[in-house]
């Protein structure tokens, strides 16, 4: 039997694991030195209260005759679709409950789509990115063609009249740059694919950390946006569920493809064939997100984060390192200080103040020059980092 | 953009909805007919208490922060591995434990994998089948080929001389026929992909239910298993994980494509890629199952599904009629007395006793003639219905 060629084309991705090997490195020739990390890309803060209870008392139905759950929807259950719904139409988006698809998290989603299109269909990637996003094309077999990011657009890149594609991959709060797209730049972005016929896969995985009010958390907030646009979004961040997995994608009844196939319908088959759902125990945990105690318990992880964020972007503005992110995200993309390279910026950084962060150039060519910190750890941690990052300079 | 264009080419499948429509009829004009149904594939027996202790205890630990977990390895915790490990190697199987992948079901596993294997593979997929094997492949595009499992070969198709295929899926114990492979039949098998270079991909779904010791749980029981398969198994039947979510696949390290490339670390590429591991809760569950107690409590559940199973073939035994399946097995595949076809039987069956079934030309054109019964339902229900099946003749 023959493998699939297209993983041959794969470039392994040696950046957490070189990171990795780098710092275990430094501590063995260093063991009285301590290392902050500030490049994790993972929550600490526990699951909330709301949380924890909702999962005790499904685990609990689960062990009970009269309330046990054999297979659910694929799609999902109702009560959490319309617990989704409900917090749409806050900013009065109305989503039916059918045009939202309950997953494991919006990796699985985000890879899994392509399922539904053509090959022959042209795909447009930001560089610097998410690295899923080009993976999963070149797995799938298809070319990937990308669009610049850099300190000239605030890396928010946007279409022209030489625009063109059938599928374009918008992350806002963007994964690494940390950089919104406002109402005005994602209606340019839904017009220009309503025009084609293009479809937007908008990951909007960190929505939760926008709190400027003008800033859009969906792309359905664009009007026009329902022709054209596939939303992920996940329970990850926004409620800590990065080890209890809970996402969902949203595809509107009126997203079409050029033969006339409503893609809900495709996902639907799609997602019936080849998953099974989400467990019973985790999609009451997710409800809880969305409950009050629920929403102001993850509001307060948010908060936390958040604060973090704007220590470290406070130190970067007053040594003068220019950044995005830092506001509506949880990170921090700076530009590495005397024009170092990201890998020079990574070594010297740790060696002289023993803080770790992920060098920009392994999101792509126009990461180079650039840094990416997080703002998951501690605040202790956040607070001594930048006090180091600070001293340094 | 264009839509994969091989979704237009899957039959829409109305098996189920089709029951569901003509049993929602009949109460409708009788509403004082008790009906049962003998044709569900979901299990019905809670969750036993082994399992839910275990997710109880790791809910409260995803709550702390000393205990809290993020991100999991995307093919799973080590724990849960290495249980299944050792379960594995009662029956003298040795694996590795980077030989297991965790999934969210079998499924999911049997669909994705296709995802490494190149589209001019040629497929070979026994009929009557489990859906999920042809509707995948011809999502991915490929053309599949059928070989006959009837009457003649006790629904259990053999390859000869002229068998030839890339990829060949075996299931057994059986779903739909419960019809169960034997160490010989199952050795010709791995011979026969090994000369060729063939894979199979074999789906063990059903195995926790084979009670004869004689019989392959595991392909890896035969010799030369490990350089031509893939086994896929699941929690669904085996400790009632339907609505739970987790199953698990098995690439051996010995198992190479035609150009030498090793499976397993293309499938680990894909799963980092485009899955992000089982909730951490779920593989705490999972793990339970393999203690002593978890031993204990899911082999009970098992029983008594199969205690139901031979209640059903005792009768048709009496009654003279054929069947597979029955033992080893939650599924009894029934001739339809009388020359029927099968959903000219399904219809007498629900209006003369109200009793349901699945018609077996459902699940492919070698189907014809034959109707599926399941254990899973109470002891009860299968006594009344079994009582009035044997009064009808």
């Amino acid at each position: 039997m023959k493998i699939n060629q297209n993983y041959l084309k794969l470039q392994q991705s040696y950046l957490f694991s070189t990171i990795a090997k780098k710092v275990d490195e430094f501590k063995a020739k260093n063991p009285d030195k301590d290392v902050i990390r500030l490049g994790i890309g993972d929550v600490t803060i526990p699951l909330c209260n709301a949380v924890t209870t909702a999962m005790g008392k499904a685990v609990n139905e689960m062990g009970v005759k009269e309330t046990f759950r054999g297979y659910g929807p694929e799609q999902g259950y109702d009560f959490l679709k319309s617990a989704i719904s409900d917090y749409y139409s806050k900013r009065n988006v109305h989503l039916d409950l059918h045009e939202i698809f309950i997953s494991d998290g919006a990796k699985s989603d985000v890879g899994n789509i392509l399922d539904i299109f053509d090959l022959s269909n042209s795909v447009l990637i930001p560089d610097p990115v998410y690295p899923v996003y080009v993976d999963t094309n070149i797995m799938a077999g298809r070319t990937v063609t990308y669009m610049d990011a850099n300190e000239g657009n605030g890396f928010l890149p946007m279409p022209d009249s030489k625009t063109d594609a059938d599928i374009v991959y918008i992350c806002s709060p963007n994964n690494p740059t940390g950089a919104v797209y406002n109402k005005e730049q994602l209606t340019k972005w839904v017009d220009w694919a309503n025009e084609r016929k293009a479809v937007i896969l908008f990951d909007a995985a960190y929505e939760a950390f926008i709190t400027d009010e003008t800033l859009p958390r969906s792309i359905y907030e664009i009007e026009g946006a329902k022709t054209c646009a596939i939303e992920f979004c996940s329970f990850s961040k926004t409620a800590g569920f990065t080890g209890t997995r809970c996402g969902y994608t949203v595809i509107p009844m009126d997203l079409v493809s050029d033969d006339g196939t409503v893609l809900n319908k495709l996902w639907l088959r799609r997602q019936t064939t080849k998953f099974n759902g989400v467990p019973y125990i985790v999609q009451r945990g997710a409800e809880a997100v969305f409950s009050p105690e629920g929403h102001k318990q993850t509001r307060e992880a948010i908060s936390y984060y958040l604060e973090n964020a704007k220590i470290i972007g406070d130190t970067l503005d007053k040594l003068g390192i220019g950044y995005t992110g830092g506001k509506n995200s949880p990170y921090i993309w700076m530009k590495c200080p005397n024009g170092m390279k990201s890998w020079e910026y990574f070594d010297y950084l740790l060696e002289t103040v023993n803080v770790v962060g992920t060098p920009g150039s392994g999101f792509g060519e126009n990461g180079e020059h650039f840094f990416r910190l997080t703002s998951f750890g501690s605040r202790e941690n956040v607070i001594e980092a930048t006090k180091r990052i600070a001293a340094m300079k």
